[in-house]
């Protein structure tokens, strides 16, 4: 029934006015974050049909969040509210050059980190969806976590769904070693892996060019599509995003943009969540590769982690970047 | 009495704050739009005697754009309020590379577009007056509209006004074969014309060189002066600005901007704005070309569709571009 | 499948920050309104799954509406994009003792008034559904959106479910004896009616007592239920609350609310959406009539045209009216 | 030719938003103020041709006043701009019960201040002007406006206007004693003259009521026209409006109206605005103390120091208090 | 050396803009909490010198909290920064009749919550301090914030330092039980305690009237001082401010104030710090009592947790309510 | 006692929303400003105890800018509250390319500017202090702050203070003839000279390459350090900064950084504040430099005049440039 499910945690996502330092705020803006919402955020955004499985807290910042993703179309029907919880939160600061931007996490103890084996019926849920998507952040969030992200690609499996994972190796959350371990486990069980040339060496060790990156994975892991994303950081404002895929052994290279950053949390997410778009709508892993570039490239420019785009817009980009206001 | 009278339609213009996806506003600024009253405030604000002529609705939003002309310092006291009418609105979203800004236009069924002939005592507001302007956006909003511009213009010749016009052509208004027959009977009574490569080539079919565009329309239409901008895009960002202008058969050559695009909305009327101011009181049209470029250039730092800006800051900057603070 | 299907115009509402006049606005607060779609939300957001059904233009604006109706988890998948279309709005005014707030409509020529017969496939849409809503205002539309409500209204009855319906006349729509003919013909159907002593007059000429009123309806159209609301003005920004319901014979007399003006704006919209919650989840008329007044009362407080509430919320003011803070 | 000509200063208004203390401000809501420029924009606002005469300094912000004054519809020609000069600072903290608002004067040196006999034309300004109009505080900014404040006011009477005076004595300018021997001087050529209680007393040691008060004025200088504002403050954000007229001997009693206190600064400048409106447009003196009393209760709903109101909403409050919001 | 010293935690208060819900916020206005700071802050801003003690994380957020406390003048030289630590969040939504304020608390596992014996070198601190103070949150907030409490306080007897503790219990902190055992042992050792009627019965059983229980305080703890809070709740947004104090056996009634509610968080705080500050620099109870409650209703009026308010400020209101604006 | 000590005047500096003109503003950003007061405010910052000594007015804005100055951890006990005194106040509008951004000042007969010799006493506010610093500004307010300037750097010397300098002259404050006659008698006492090329040849009449203008100073006066800023300018939103010093006869050549510019007002004073900053703490002049240099690049990026950064992260900075978003 659903195109994409996705389970993880969601975060308050908060920050000063574009350039204002946090010591110094006194206004926040309000956004959610957290990967594996936002790939079901942008999914429902371009018209699949998506799920978020998560537990937020029964309180007033749990409907905020559980809002967030019903605003972006996403089913949030088998989220858990539980008492007493709280919500993680993430407090961003927004650099220009040669200040960087720099993110302060409070997601401890957070409602998500209690998700454990059992808590959901993932037959059900994933009974008839296409696509089963999580990342290298859930199982780092506690052992219980780890348990049900298990459990979760099992039912996937099981069910005929394909698998989605992106690496995201989050040091605060635990030690390469350890993540390297847990990972290596899920990872065999993966169609398309995610992944970017720092956490394919911090976790895995992989070095070499990118291409040697992505076809070590496939070798080492069987995964059947492989993309690792090439982000170029000319300062803090500008930059160029590219990706390249390993695909039935054959090394496709994208289409690159120019952007300027407006935002650039949860890019990743963006063509991840492009990728899986396009593959699930024509097949051609080239043209996925290309949707995700532009939908990443649009999202830099867009405030929150959530890529508010349509189909129709991310492909006339790919048509034609033309600069100029379109009346 | 008035240097410059212009008729036409004002717009409500919204707008999320920068770079806010208009889906996803929560607040808008407001502006006002609408290429003939820009240029009477434009001329006002750089210290001339201008009315805008238009119908307006008779509820609060009508008063708002009465107050948004007056304001500008821009004689209103010609327009019309219609009961039960309703007044256009523009809603602007603002980009950044690669995503161009983009313009929703609800301005069917406007106060404006319900001029027509016989509305306004043209012989008295006109009499006295050094020069009449309107453009190719007023006779595109109704079949009234073209024949009140086309009595607004024969008024202008037999009060002896020079006339200004700018083709501004607008696809969403009407076809380019419609614009072409009646902008072709209005264009024989203009003085001074302004277009762009585009409108030229889609509205009149002239192709070619900057130069050859405006020759053509000296040799069709006999327009005295005839100007053309160009415009370079460099992103959504950056770019620059020059203008050439025909003149008694010699071609000028502008002096060229670079630019920090802010709010390029009414970049090409403010142009138009200060070639007119320009012209008017110097009668020299190199000083007035090169006057427009600059008023252009500081009009895209600012804010809104008015060039709020002072000769004093406009000669400022044909004199020297010195970037660093003025204390 | 639905608890209750509402039809009709979705609006964009915009208003300048508390007390500001919009002749001096200079951004413009957010939110949608339209009583329908008011209806869909408030429902949704007390748990029950509700659908709104409206035509939309096919722009970001019509993108913002979406975004709303999903935002309170309304179902929109039927919802129709209508290209060249445009989104009626609303600007609102909030004034203070004694400037009373203002209204100006610019709801001409909507998506929503080209809905015609035939439009949406009712009896799908309809099956298994528990209730239909709409109001005085959605025939008032146009022509085609009168035979749209007769189309509506009729496959309602034809699958099994109870109508609910709001006189809510307007007078910028259609004079008073032309609604009166067209509801007169739709009430007729109706099972759950709301009315006020001004609407009750203005339209079909009823005087005399609340009492008196209600009981008119029954006689003349026999719905098995009528509530009227009373609504107690001391001034601009305090007033009270309460309603007045007739049941099989029975007048029902509710609990009175003092309350704080906020935003008044929806209030009747949210005493009908909290009556229909109450008695589709209890059957208990007096119980429904107070879950609509406690539920009213809060929307006073709260920015924007829903009522942002959950169950739980009204059932503590029902329960007890404590003013301090809650820790 | 003008209908009211004004002469004083003009100044920058700044206030945190509402409730926050000054010492928090982070930002700052602008606003210009000063009681003769208020009286100017007034009036302009309900339709009557009006010139404001004053001395800004030459720069950013004496071109903002400007921009304030165009913008209410004043004319502002004769404004002269001084190089090197200042422009007064107003700094407003509103309050809630039991901290009443404050305002922080920064006024001194300023441009008007400099204002000196023979540095207006009056006898070209007054020229067919209907009404002049200062007030105490103007004279009280420096020696040389004293002089300038009599040579208006001989000049008005010498071309035939009639003279409006408000008393307005404020502490921080000057003694209670010089005020009273300068004033004493102008008021014998006053008109219409406008006092509150406590100016009455502390400048001119006028006790009793408030029928007796007036009555002294008229007694002492003969004035024709003596109002007396009638303010009653429940509460930082309650109270109530009310004024008392003598003319002819008469003692005429006004129509009282309860207010919620939004902004009161220039309230009392909207009265006297709406007393000179209405006289010189009806020659009504109970219709114009009224037409006074209204506007001055929306004054009080309204950001700012201008009351921002059209004829007709005066009206309409005049002849009904209705607090429910207008469709 | 120190005046006062208060030892406790400091949170980040988090609100969106008056009156909006936390579900719906897009922006998050920023103040600290917590009450032994805000008592630090209070007396600070009156002039004395304090210093608060506490444990902040070491990121930005505690720099955010450190900056608070220094602008408001105390001494935050013995603050610890914690690597890895949290701040604890509280999340405020501001209501209005009849929907009350709400606090969501996200305090667990905070920097200050690990605050243990031996962390602060008391002794060095204290010595030649006036007054120590802390409450009855602190020692809820784990078992070694309950062990540094009694060792703060016997330090400061140990000292010669009065000690000033208000009751403040919190139930999403501690069970009642517990807390009158952990608070028993303390009040022992207070000088001056600070209570309310809800605090007395539910964690000491105390009924009766205000007199007798404060009556019972002294009989069983010894308590030289005890003051109870007297507040009035009219509605959500209006009330009365009193408190009623036992000094050597006499009672003294205090002055009441009424107030309009802008924001009340924290003003049982500054009813605490008004007293203690007026207590050690006059040593007069009855002038402290009604100093506090003077300062505590000009707190109800500021925005955020802190009473920015001078102590000449204070006085004036002592003096004489006058609500109109002061020049 | 203290590390710094400086004195001089703090002025109110307010600006519209990024890019907004001034004359269009309705409402302004709150920062302190004054090159003397940043110096105390960013040396704080980074860890020394700093005094700031002054005179404010003695009113709510004198209170705020107190307030500032605490909030960045300065010691505020010598600065005097002057009754009926004025706060100078800067209103900054920021520009994009070719608009500069630009200053108005309003800052006559403010507070500070009556400083005079015996204000204060400065053997006991300068005994045991490191350093004391102003610069060219100060005794360019007033004749009397002319003569405490001389007195402060004689009570320095005295003291055995190191004293550093600033040219910053200021056309607006005094000719440059005088300015030279009264800086050439302060700089021979000064061991720290700061300066730009654009001071030294407008007020000394140096030319000459960078290195020959820092030998100059040193050879005519006699200056320990000369430092020099080198600022590259690339347009109103780009540039770059570096440094050169003249230490013991050699030069010294910086690091330089590429910038954004958010706001450049106190850029060099972060300079020299970091320059000073690394010169107490190290002893090392090329470290103090660098130091210097990096601080000024992250002041650069950072809204309002004060550079609120840590030590951390200037050496993070002078470590590596990493413009990716730091987790």
């Amino acid at each position: 029934m659903y195109d994409v499910v996705t389970v993880g945690e969601g975060m308050l996502r908060l920050s000063p006015p574009r350039y204002e330092r946090i010591r110094r705020a006194r206004t926040l803006d309000v956004q959610m974050c957290g990967s594996q919402g936002n790939v079901a955020c942008n999914i429902a955004r371009l018209g699949l049909k998506t799920a978020f499985v998560t537990k937020l807290p029964d309180h007033a910042l749990g409907l905020l969040a559980n809002d967030h993703y019903l605003g972006c179309g996403v089913d949030t029907s088998h989220i858990q509210f539980i008492p007493g919880a709280r919500l993680g939160v993430n407090y961003i600061e927004f650099g220009a050059t040669p200040r960087a931007s720099t993110v302060v996490y409070d997601r401890k103890h957070s409602a998500a980190s209690t998700i454990a084996p059992g808590d959901f019926d993932w037959d059900e849920i994933l009974k008839d969806a296409r696509l089963a998507y999580t990342d290298g952040i859930f199982p780092g969030l506690s052992s219980t976590c780890r348990q049900a992200a298990v459990e979760f690609i099992a039912a996937a499996k099981r069910n005929g769904c394909l698998v989605g994972f992106d690496v995201n190796y989050r040091e605060h959350l635990w030690p390469a070693k350890e993540a390297r371990d847990v990972l290596s486990g899920i990872i065999k069980n993966v169609d398309i892996l995610i992944t970017t040339q720092w956490d394919s060496e911090i976790v895995f060790g992989y070095r070499g060019s990118y291409e040697e990156i992505i076809r070590q994975f496939h070798r080492d892991f069987g995964c059947k599509i492989v993309g690792i994303t090439l982000r170029e950081v000319y300062d803090v404002l500008r930059g160029a995003w590219n990706t390249m895929v390993l695909h039935e052994g054959n090394i496709l290279h994208g289409q690159k943009f120019e952007i300027d950053v407006i935002d650039r949390f949860g890019a990743g997410d963006s063509w991840g969540s492009g990728f899986l778009y396009g593959y699930l709508t024509s097949n051609d892993v080239e043209y996925a590769m290309n949707f995700g570039n532009a939908l990443c490239a649009l999202h830099h420019t867009i405030p929150g982690d959530v890529a508010h785009v349509t189909v129709k817009e991310v492909e006339a980009l790919l048509n034609t970047q033309d600069f100029r206001e379109k009346r």
